[in-house]
């Protein structure tokens, strides 16, 4: 490569990679409930406030259910699931757009036939997620929709 | 919508539209040539130091050629075309990355018979572009690929 902005243009891989893009496990704290799941960094640029990740999460894998301070702003890239934000449960298909408010519970959950991609911009300076105590899983749980979304495969919501 | 969090969900209408999201005409300054060109605006959450857009270039169309200190983190979402970052000339498809370093010119072009539609994400404060003078003009069209780019319809880059 002799021309150093050729380096600018980073081309899509077959099956939602990236030339150059490492894909690497979901990382956790120790104790978050996750399954499935996968990250790409897709921009990390220190010029750029925000980062923007693509997750994909296998067949009847499912994100953590947690929620912090930053905000989320979700584009879905491919197949389809379902997202719990808050007290609400929706279908979701490609280049739906999901925003996740500050304090918001949230969980992605992707079809049992059907790998869930998404894209899903962060500002670069966040804070960590909390987990649900048990309070809070309770709550929730007094939710029929969102009872439901937690306890069975995705395509039996 | 008795559930606020429901709100949270905006859902993609056919044709690259969203719910909710105006579809905006590509306002730049005065002197700025341009053509066919819409704007979305999908993320511009005060919580978020970024705004992520939604740009489409009708066939035959281009974006501005402009450079500003800002960085754009693009990725393609729908049909083809070719983009110019410094001074490398390339052809672009869906999901495909292009970083727009600092300070560097850069124009993307529809193909002739399909839209080139592509998400940008910026630092929500960031600087207004500037417009290339007769030398950069001059210094761009040295190079051969730049200049067929410039002048060409993409369809014959």
């Amino acid at each position: 490569m002799d021309n150093p902005s050729e380096a600018c243009f980073r081309p899509a891989l077959d099956g939602f990679r990236w030339d150059g893009v490492d894909r690497l496990a979901y990382k956790e704290e120790g104790s978050a409930l996750f399954k499935a799941i996968s990250r790409q960094v897709l921009f990390a640029d220190p010029e750029l406030a925000c980062e923007l990740r693509y997750f994909e999460i296998a067949p009847g894998g499912f994100s953590t259910l947690e929620r912090h301070r930053h905000v989320h702003a979700v584009m879905i890239l491919r197949g389809h699931g379902w997202g719990l934000v808050g007290t609400a449960v929706r279908p979701v298909v490609p280049h739906d757009l999901i925003t996740v408010p500050p304090l918001t519970w949230h969980q992605f959950r992707a079809g049992l036939d059907e790998a869930l991609g998404f894209l899903c911009m962060v500002n670069a300076r966040r804070d960590r997620p909390e987990l649900p105590a048990a309070p809070d899983l309770e709550a929730l749980r007094a939710l029929p929709a969102v009872s439901a979304f937690l306890d069975l495969p995705p395509a039996s919501v």
